[in-house]
């Protein structure tokens, strides 16, 4: 047996239901133990000539100053020298920690990606092709299409979200019967564009038809936005726990996070993919995942990961991020005031970034007509609604950019 | 016609040999113009909330002093917050500079990676499937392998680079015949693992051969290690701007490179995709290119490419550069010094981070007595042959090295 088969065999004894649903890169994907494996051995050699770094030759990193200027307060060699592949150890141990603050099922190291998109995009590699059906929210994020349709080559199906202005309680059982084989089931909570998170009553069925399908699935839960819950009693921690509070071999669990959105360090690009399974299945995902990252970006900026250990390791993070929490807050009581005076209906919001605003009639136009009066919105005219991002309105100018909406809206009739 | 169409009917009538080369995924990816385009719009909207990210409203950033305590002569704007698809405009704008100092054939605006692996690997996702011969130097990059092989599905033929310690003047004619109906060729000077660059006579009949191929072709050169030339009178510049120079419509023509090697930041993970063509055939290509990124990792780091795009502009950057090549020629130098006196033979090598030196016997048994002695190489058994790392190996080591490489090659007979 090669080392892909390996992995395979293994995956089909220990999780069937991993094995069944990957795509045909997966099922040949592997980690060669080349160079990558080589250098760890040389690691505590004297004189280690095993990588293609230029150093000091005694492990230390010789940066131009030019790039070395711009970093403040952390290793050069954590900074400029290569990370392991799959990210920085004591970052995916910290990342690890805080994940096991929230739930306590069986969990696997979480893997650094560029980002949420690339966790998206390495699942997609691993268990979407033409014969995948994917299970997508909609509204949802419009690059999941790219991701897993256009990219990935999986059939796509959208289930709601909403219904009448409701959480829609059976979506999730008439969705899975679109599966013909294998399916993967994106869950997004808070959601991107609906800005909603269900309670736990709500999100109750949605779990149980999970747990009853008899279908090999990846359910992959998108916590990009999480924490940003501005109402009580709204799901406070991750779909992924619940799942793998109960794991069912049918159903793979991964959880696809990072510091986006949760540290406010959009332009960083760490994200984690963490599956809810453990022992040697989890050894075999980590092998498949490094091998699709190895062939794909070999790993996330070093900089960028050193910058969010640090601050996970941070006294004041917890109040650093209640702060911004409190400014989100602010402007989504602010939104729900102004859309309220103005009389201006919208889809239910409680969380997240964004809230949506159907419009009857043509929504580009009044998009456009809204530019010329100097408001940017998002156009969704599949969705027959605008986006509104609360979260990068100030609060100052929310009752002008409601106002704004409301007339425009009035004018297109 | 939908996107992807309107995008391979403008490559089939501009570039037949680039479209003839798309991948069954290159032929249906296309850039959506969805919400990036349309924050595009409301840029200078004097109420912006088109754009999930948390701001202070007016287009500033609001990063955790956690993560800003980390960034130094940076605008947080540049570092923390999103950088447009494609990367860092300036940066982009930047590199195209740098490139045309060394060459003026056609050129596309670099697209920013994340690091070379990225490059290769979009490269792979866009001209790979199936149905392509893949042409790879031989010694090459083993990742190579995982890329275009195992993730891409490409069929791998290997030609050789030096053939009796002379560079292997017929081998390009030799492979480009393997190509059945559409083809990759992968050239990489200075290569890892031989450090070899040729000469520009030496490598006139390689340019020849690609020039009479009739078989539609992508030529990727690979240029990891660009400008680490310890010798005079080797080919200087790119093999792209060679080819280029003479474009060919049955040769498409692209440059993998980047800050990692060039500028000695091996973890900020920036590279850039370029092509040797403009028009319409760079705009088709610049979208493709777009949206397999977008559904793949969205940007690279934008820490990273700040810091990258201020070393560029910094006065000092060509001064601190060349300490660091004094310091690999000094490191070269010494090395091939130490062969001679050990007697050692070693294959030819002029350039880059690497020697390979041959083995008579087994190459790992070799590496692992040389791990007990506190010497770390990397051994190639199917090469027959041991990779020193010189960039990463202090020159008082090297002496000692050799020496201890020397005898236990003695001990394995």
């Amino acid at each position: 047996m090669d080392a892909a088969q390996t992995l395979n065999a293994t995956l089909e004894s220990h999780h069937p239901a991993a094995a069944a649903c990957l795509s045909r890169v997966g099922k040949r994907m592997f980690f060669p133990m080349g160079i990558p494996a080589q250098a760890g051995e040389a690691k505590s050699a004297a004189i280690n000539a095993t990588i293609g770094q230029l150093t000091d030759g005694r492990g230390s990193a010789l940066p131009l100053p030019a790039i070395s200027k711009h970093i403040a307060n952390l290793s050069l060699e954590q900074t400029t020298l290569y990370t392991p592949q799959g990210g920085n150890k004591d970052l995916r141990a910290a990342w690890l920690a805080k994940l096991k603050t929230t739930g306590d099922g069986p969990m696997t190291l979480p893997f650094c990606t560029v980002g949420l998109t690339h966790g998206l995009s390495l699942l997609a590699d691993l268990f979407v092709d033409e014969e995948t059906d994917v299970l997508l929210p909609n509204p949802g994020w419009g690059n999941y299409d790219l991701i897993f349709g256009v990219r990935g080559g999986g059939r796509i199906h959208r289930y709601p979200v909403l219904k009448n202005d409701q959480f829609a309680h059976d979506a999730i059982d008439d969705a899975l019967s679109a599966i013909d084989t294998k399916g993967v089931l994106v869950l997004n909570f808070p959601g991107n564009p609906t800005g909603y998170t269900p309670t736990a009553a709500e999100l109750k069925p949605w779990i149980d038809a999970i747990q009853r399908c008899t279908k090999p699935m990846v359910v992959i839960c998108d916590d990009a936005y999480h924490g940003f819950l501005y109402e009580s009693g709204l799901q406070e921690r991750s779909v992924f726990h619940e799942l793998s509070q109960t794991p069912r071999h049918n159903v793979l669990t991964a959880k696809v996070d990072g510091a986006t959105k949760e540290m406010c360090f959009f332009g960083g690009r760490v994200g984690f993919v963490t599956f809810g399974t453990d022992g040697a299945t989890a050894d075999a995902l980590e092998a498949k995942l490094k091998g699709m990252a190895r062939a794909n970006i070999s790993t996330a900026s070093a900089t960028s990961q050193a910058m969010v250990l640090s601050a996970l390791n941070n006294p004041n993070l917890a109040s650093q991020q209640s702060e911004l929490l409190e400014l989100g807050r602010d402007r989504y009581l602010c939104l729900k005031d102004a859309l309220s005076k103005a009389g201006l209906s919208c889809s239910p919001f409680n969380s997240g970034f964004f809230a949506l605003v159907p419009v009857n009639g043509d929504v580009d136009a009044l998009r456009k007509r809204l530019l010329k009066r100097g408001v940017g919105v998002v156009a969704f005219p599949q969705h027959k609604a605008i986006r509104i991002a609360f979260s990068s309105t100030a609060i100052e100018d929310i009752p002008v950019l409601v106002t704004t909406i409301a007339e425009e809206i009035e004018n297109l009739v």
